[in-house]
């Protein structure tokens, strides 16, 4: 049993090394060697250039002002001072808004500590029941709600601090909801002219024996919108032309590597044909690369010209741009046809944003996938433990020494058998809690999204129910998924709650250790960017001849959001779950999303480049989560009051979930739209506008190129 | 226990019966007085006149032609006769499509019915379980899966079948889907021009200071639509003044039904100032009547002063009319402002169908009213019985002789007594079952549907929901839906199909009985028309002086879509849950099915007067009722299979339920946007022919009128 005494150790241990990691994240940042790889997104910018070589060389590499060493929070400070607006323009809106959920938290639980301090513990504390019943108990639960007598009045003042809680985090969210919304259109209205406001991307262009799929989309919109109709561009299946591109470049990186060793030993390396290089006749490595990328050019010639001409590698789908934004806008919003499976139109993303490959899936197929991957994504969330187990019993000692004979001397020696039987049972397990995001990833890939930033949302889904129930659930049931589900399928409806809620105080001081060694650490091993500075560091070494060979060798990196998102979740989740229940957690939590504020706004502002600007789409997603955790944690408490001999506790709590899915149902009404449609009004004043100041814009070479493949388009660029 | 020598007997009463039913109609429809009941459809047409009065008296009143009467069957073939495009002419197409759900209940059953006399009868005859077991038992359960040995490999039939049946099901469903969106595609397309094509309901116009809401409208609209925008039409909250109307015709109605009394006994009336005339000082009837009439007439006249004047009665919503179909199209599905709770845009219903006192709801309101709305029918469905056990306790024999002391001896007599307590206990909860549809479509005017269609479609989904729980799951369960209530929440989600599915054989007898007494008489009582047939010869007898009068006097009625659908529904949940279990019922299915078919095309050609028309806009939710259906016979035949020692059905029998639920989703995301949008293509060739044709149509002058309000355009005909 932990006492406060121990969650204190942990805590000053858990600081002591994050503050580890910011030390060293100060030192090396400062290092002018390092500075490519923590402030990329401002040589991106051209704001910044490479250190001059005109001083000594060893101040390119090393910096040696003192000084500047003893300022090494200054970072801190620097990070909180751009202004929001200069941010959205620095950053984009999509990192802006993700900020704002790490506020949105501090917003949410900043009051929501401050009042469980003031009341609940209070009220918690002043009972002698654990100490009475002499059950073994540690002074943590004295702070919660198991310290308090069966069915006394004194649970009132939880019911009382549920309903506030839940108020206060309502009116936060609509408030948060509303912000976004605003920052949103003002975000699209005050954009400069983009090809995606002219653009709608058609798909499911039925086949017609007599007209090529260009031919029929010009024909449909001249007669359907007569007056709007701009240019189309038709789509490409170039997925494998984008596959040869990537070779060759692939090839090319390794032609720099053994260039630059060939300079540096004079001795000609050499390379075997076979698989990884491992295999086959040895050849000259240099020779070898570049009759490679000849035989890959030829291959991507021929390639380019096939899908040029071939009327098969046209997919029925196209880019379609408008003369202004309103009749874009009409054409994203309207069904074309009276089959609503043909002829289907959208908002096209950004250029940026399109995910190419999944462009030219059938409408059938669609659901098909759809139906497959829900199957898949349940058997993955409540199974998952099957083949780990399997794999699990194969990669035990005996099964490795009989597997490989020669390493049984060394095993068999008792350190390092002790450390596999200790370590080994974990690993795959751990393999595929790392690699999960990116399954998960793959799945939504599947699902035929043809968006980076519905992927990222997709699979952000899909995680956060993983997590739900894995890992939160998972951990107050200690039971695998698999098991939970039976449990939940033989227990009645009444009793879910209440198996889960009378558990929830005994995890309390495993939640708070796992907040600070998931949240805290892994918050502070983010700034370090331990991957990045390894590969950077690799490939300077190794490929990099020229300045441009820096500039990509560079990695900025993105917020991954399908992976990071779902993680603050779970910290919202345990937070309001604990919030009524054992309010000792609620400061470890603060102090996840302070210093994830903080960090996440550096690492934004110095260092994160995204891939595309989706306009913050994914706070519905968000705000839905969260809704889901309030409701969670009304059901929960509700299971574990009614243990608690207050009957009339039930109805009073049941009122909670329903007007919390009230309040989601209105709020989704009032606030969705905005990040779904396109409102006529805006669209209409900016052609206006637009009109009104360059009344003779070329728009169509404006557009010309705007939603080529992009391997046509680098085509150019060689 | 009933044998099949019961059933039997009681399927020839029922018949019986039933042929009576049929036997008075053929009689009484052949009596011209009685013409106006029996097809006042074709009055309404204009192409049937009043009996002529050149004949003898007798014969004005009475068929005195024997040779009719010996085809007192005729009618029913003349029924079928009518081709299905003559029928859409001559009653719509709501009323078509609402046969084919008679229709799409035969093509489902009548296949499954041989399906299961062939294959399951002979397994499930061809054991003597019951018979070794010695329990009490019917021959009826001979038939039935309760007859197979536990464990038994038999079973594999009925999961085959259970296959088979789904799939013959989804099949007709996904085909009807089919024919009923392409059957109301061209009758969207073959219609004459109406208003409602070029018309848009625009609701929640934001209050302006400076302007009204017609400059507001007109403003905003030549803006954002300014190639397309034509004319608009206010909406004035006339609520008031309709009831005036209403009150002068009713009095209207008084002042007519005295004069011809004067007229027959030439002594002057008199009635009563007070309540329902029955209490207050006496007056000279006529003389009231008139004077009445009179102040309401003024009171009305000053109220239309009001209305047209005072800009607090004009509602914030206007129907907004636009050059082209196109135009209304685009406007109709697009979003207009960022706030997407303003400037709402939809479909104007048709003018006939629009419900005008619900169009000044605001937008929280509405909100605020579902969701009370919501937990209202909640409770309505699971808590009724409570005020019913309530009034039965008042409604007892001793609480009736201490209120009125005087009926004592008139009670006490034997023959009463036993007659009130058999029958007063069920008196409460059968007038609150007949009143329940009417109850119903309160609460859906309550939340603030705009269409009478759309209130009608609300109200057929909450009365669905009504009798699924308390007819088909309180029969089976045999308990009140609050008593289930309690039995769902306590029970695990495993055992809640498997405490129902073990019920359902036990139940066949009971549901046949109930088919025939509830299905068929049902069908033949509807023929019947008694209440159109009372009143209408009341009124005739007192109210009618010349024809027009009695033209008012004839109630042609109309399909009450949302108290008879609902019912039909029961029989399809009854008819795929007993299909694999007691296929005996099937046959009784049919016959209401086949039944229904005749006796409502015979009434939709000869009698109904729809009034409205939403070209067959209810079939999605017939389709999806049907699938709730066959999801809970999955479920059920899963439950109670689960009891009968074969554990392998369980995972092949999960599949089922998933498989149908995608099978929804498909069919939802293929067909369903056929009821709810309207495709540009379609608009555009409409208004491409129609230009061709008129080129120099008045549209502003044709649509001027067409979305007043009905009192003010009744005022234009008096």
């Amino acid at each position: 049993m932990a006492t406060i005494k121990d969650i204190g150790v942990g805590a000053a241990f858990n600081i002591v090394t994050a503050t580890i990691f910011l030390l060293i994240f100060a030192f090396l940042r400062l290092q002018p060697i390092n500075d490519r790889i923590f402030f990329p997104k401002w040589y991106l910018k051209g704001m910044r250039d490479s250190p001059s070589s005109a001083g000594a060389a060893v101040t390119k590499y090393v910096n040696l002002n003192v000084r500047s060493y003893l300022k090494f929070l200054s970072w801190m400070p620097a990070a909180l001072k751009m202004p929001e607006e200069e941010l959205i323009e620095h950053a984009g809106l999509d990192s802006v808004v993700y900020l704002r959920i790490y506020l949105t938290g501090l917003k949410i639980f900043v009051p929501i500590t401050i009042l469980a301090f003031a009341v609940l513990v209070p009220v918690n504390w002043t009972n002698d029941t654990l100490d009475d019943l002499k059950v073994v108990h540690s002074d943590i639960d004295n702070l919660s709600i198991s310290n308090i007598p069966h069915g006394s009045k004194r649970f009132i003042a939880h019911l009382v601090m549920a309903y506030v809680f839940t108020f206060w985090t309502c009116y936060v969210l609509k408030n948060e909801y509303e912000r976004v919304a605003t920052m949103r259109l003002r975000f699209l209205a005050s954009e400069k002219r983009r090809p995606d406001q002219f653009t709608v991307l058609v798909r499911n262009i039925p086949p017609d024996p007599d007209e090529s799929v260009s031919e029929l989309v010009e024909h449909f919109f001249l007669v359907n919108h007569p007056d709007h109709y701009l240019k189309h561009q038709t789509v490409y299946n170039a997925n494998k032309l984008a596959d040869l591109v990537e070779k060759k470049k692939k090839m090319r990186n390794w032609l720099d590597y053994y260039q630059n060793k060939l300079e540096r030993k004079s001795k000609r390396p050499t390379t075997k044909t076979g698989f990884l290089g491992c295999f086959g006749s040895e050849v000259d490595a240099i020779d070898h690369c570049k009759s490679e990328i000849e035989k890959i050019g030829k291959e991507e010639a021929e390639e380019r010209k096939k899908v040029m001409k071939d009327p098969k590698s046209i997919m029925p789908a196209a880019f379609v741009s408008f003369r202004s934004r309103w009749g874009a806008a009409v054409c994203a919003q309207t069904q074309q046809t009276s089959n609503p499976t043909l002829w289907l139109t959208e908002w096209a993303p950004e250029p940026r944003d399109v995910y190419w490959s999944n462009l030219s899936i059938p409408f059938v197929s669609l659901t098909v996938r759809r139906l497959i991957i829900g199957v898949a994504f349940f058997f993955l969330n409540f199974f998952y433990v099957i083949p780990i187990a399997f794999v699990q019993t194969l990669a035990n000692l005996e099964g490795i020494e009989k597997a490989l004979p020669f390493l049984k001397p060394l095993i068999e020696s008792p350190p390092i058998k002790s450390f596999i039987q200790g370590f080994l049972p974990g690993l795959a397990l751990k393999i595929f809690l790392i690699v999960l995001p990116t399954i998960l990833m793959y799945m939504s890939q599947f699902e035929g999204l043809i968006s980076q930033s519905s992927l990222e949302r997709r699979t952000a889904s899909k995680y956060f129910i993983f997590l739900f129930f894995n890992v939160f659930l998972g951990s107050i049931v200690t039971g695998s998924a698999l098991e939970q589900l039976d449990t939940y399928l033989h227990a009645s409806a009444n009793d879910i709650p209440r198996i889960i809620g009378v558990a929830i105080p005994m995890k309390a001081t495993f939640f708070i250790t796992y907040v600070m060694v998931d949240g805290w650490a892994g918050v502070s091993l983010e700034i370090l960017r331990i991957r990045a500075f390894v590969l950077y560091h690799l490939k300077n070494f190794f490929l990099v001849k020229t300045e441009k060979d820096r500039e990509e060798a560079m990695d900025p990196g993105s917020i991954c959001f399908y992976w990071s998102e779902p993680r603050i979740q779970l910290y919202f989740l345990l937070g309001l779950v604990y919030a009524a229940v054992t309010p000792l957690l609620l400061p470890f939590i603060l102090v996840f999303f302070a210093l994830g504020y903080v960090v996440y706004r550096h690492q934004i502002i110095n260092v994160y480049h995204q891939r595309y600007e989706s306009g913050a789409q994914f706070w519905p997603n968000v705000h839905l989560r969260i809704i889901v955790a309030l409701i969670a944690s009304q059901l929960l408490l509700l299971g574990l009051l009614s243990t608690k001999g207050l009957e009339e506790a039930t109805p009073v709590l049941l009122v909670l979930p329903i007007l919390t899915f009230w309040f989601h149902k209105y709020c989704t009404h009032r606030y969705k739209p905005a990040f779904v449609r396109n409102p006529l009004q805006e669209a209409m004043r900016k052609d206006t506008l637009e009109h009104a100041r360059e009344p003779n814009f070329d728009l169509k070479s404006y557009l010309a190129d705007s939603y080529l493949h992009p391997v046509f388009k680098s085509d150019h660029v060689d």
